[in-house]
């Protein structure tokens, strides 16, 4: 190895996978195309975004935490500022027990650019997070029409807010679920100014059980289709609930492409509980990335 | 990190990456199934491929070469054997360069499943490939038909063989080129019967150069849209050398999605030189690996 040299871990939370840098005094000049040059798959060492572990107080502006609570700095693979992450939440708690033996068994806020998130490790390599209030529009009556590439119609779809919006559609069978066509992104109606991501789902249990489980796949807004979504997760099972209606669980299991989530929604607040994974360490050459 | 780990360097030429294993003396087991959890892009590390350094002395078989001649053990991601890679074999140099003092500044034969294959270090972090012998069916007429996805009409394509079977097909703009849809496979009649790798190709200088300039994009059998193949930029300097008739270059520079590429062609045989850059080191948790 010449030159100079980044320490980085790689992690995963159900395949959404993050590069973890530990900077707890904020020293790190983490330009947009440093963050894109990092997570570039084949000229970098790729991932779907970085997670910075910094102290709020070692912030240029604290973001109105306790100087001593650990920041989650996440950055998409495009080099933008990201809010919250369920999935990245996970594998930054992981990555800090392990890095700097912070105890998550009690549960401890974490920062994030959309306000402090609890965080408790339940065991087994598994948390759980707090993911803030949501939204339904329409108490779940379709508001919303939803046509995948090469789809022989529109779905019937509604809208919820988790932090982010989200559009999601029932699909009659498995079958169609793993058929769609998502390499390119669904046609919505009507299309929200901002976009939306888009959740397609299939119930899986008899309805009246004590517990859901739904089956979905995501195309994230400015991303394609991916192998989880920690917030579309929680759309999918919020939407799931208000289909069954009265009686309806509040605990799904969702089955995404990467893995399992499951979500526990009371009153107005949704959680979500999952795996995280620390897969290895290294350092990476900063001058063998490709910068641009 | 816990349990046992895996020493892993990431590189790649033209965006073609690989994880790369030092094994000088055959110890690792390397199954298919750590392969596929290695090359994971999300659950793992993630690249295109593993190429494992071990001394053709210390192979079970010796595959028939000198026991000091370095062996390039390339597999697929998918955890099957390969035969042989240019970009890999570049990038496989400048690791062995790096991690052994291997000098390849006057050539150097490395082993491969396709044979022994000359490879040159020319300085500036680029190195150039003996590629063996190829073959144009037809002299170069049109004897195969290619149809991309959504494409209006069949493009007239021919046959080439650089070791593996690719078909080549002029396309008449960069923009029609960067608008074709290779999320799924073009369409081939007739159809090899093991299939072939697919190349799409924009002539970019005007004829009767010295040196012909090529922009592709390749669909490699088996594996999706890819952002470098070595041999099909063979392939299509091949294809556009007879197109060209009598007077054509024999050097070819050939921009792919990944980078440049430049391949000489010199009786029946091809060589192909471009950049290897070795990005990070690192160690993987083989606990923490999803082994399917």
């Amino acid at each position: 190895m010449t030159g100079e040299t980044l320490a980085f871990t790689k992690g995963h939370g159900t395949e959404n996978d993050f590069l973890l840098l530990f900077d707890e005094h904020g020293k790190l000049d983490l330009s947009p195309g440093l963050v894109r040059a990092l997570c570039d798959r084949r000229a970098g060492i790729g991932a779907d975004g970085v997670l910075r572990a910094v102290r709020s107080g070692d912030l240029p502006d604290g973001q109105g935490f306790d100087p001593d609570v650990w920041f989650m700095d996440y950055r998409n693979a495009d080099g933008s500022l990201a809010e919250m992450c369920g999935n990245g939440a996970r594998v930054f708690a992981a990555y800090l027990e392990r890095e700097a033996g912070v105890d998550f068994g009690e549960g401890r806020e974490i920062g994030t650019r959309a306000g402090g998130r609890q965080v408790t490790a339940i065991g087994g390599g598994r948390y759980s997070v707090g993911m803030g209030r949501w939204t339904l529009s329409g108490g779940g009556t379709a508001d919303a029409e939803v046509t995948p590439r090469d789809y022989p119609s529109a779905l019937p779809a509604v809208r919820v807010d988790v932090g982010n919006p989200h559009t999601v559609a029932a699909i009659p069978s498995l079958a169609e679920l793993s058929a769609l066509d998502l390499s390119r992104p669904p046609v919505v109606e009507p299309e929200p100014p901002n976009g939306t991501n888009v959740e397609f789902v299939v119930p899986l249990d008899p309805l009246g059980g004590p517990r859901g489980r739904i089956q979905m796949r995501v195309y994230e807004r400015g991303v394609g289709e991916t192998r989880s979504c920690g917030t579309g997760a929680c759309a999918a099972a919020i939407a799931s609930m208000a289909w069954e209606g009265d009686g309806a669980p509040h605990e799904w299991d969702v089955e995404v492409p990467g893995g399992e989530l499951t979500v526990r929604l009371r009153g107005s607040e949704a959680t979500l509980e999952g795996p995280a994974v620390l897969v290895g360490d290294g350092l990476v050459d900063l001058l063998a990335l490709t910068l641009a």
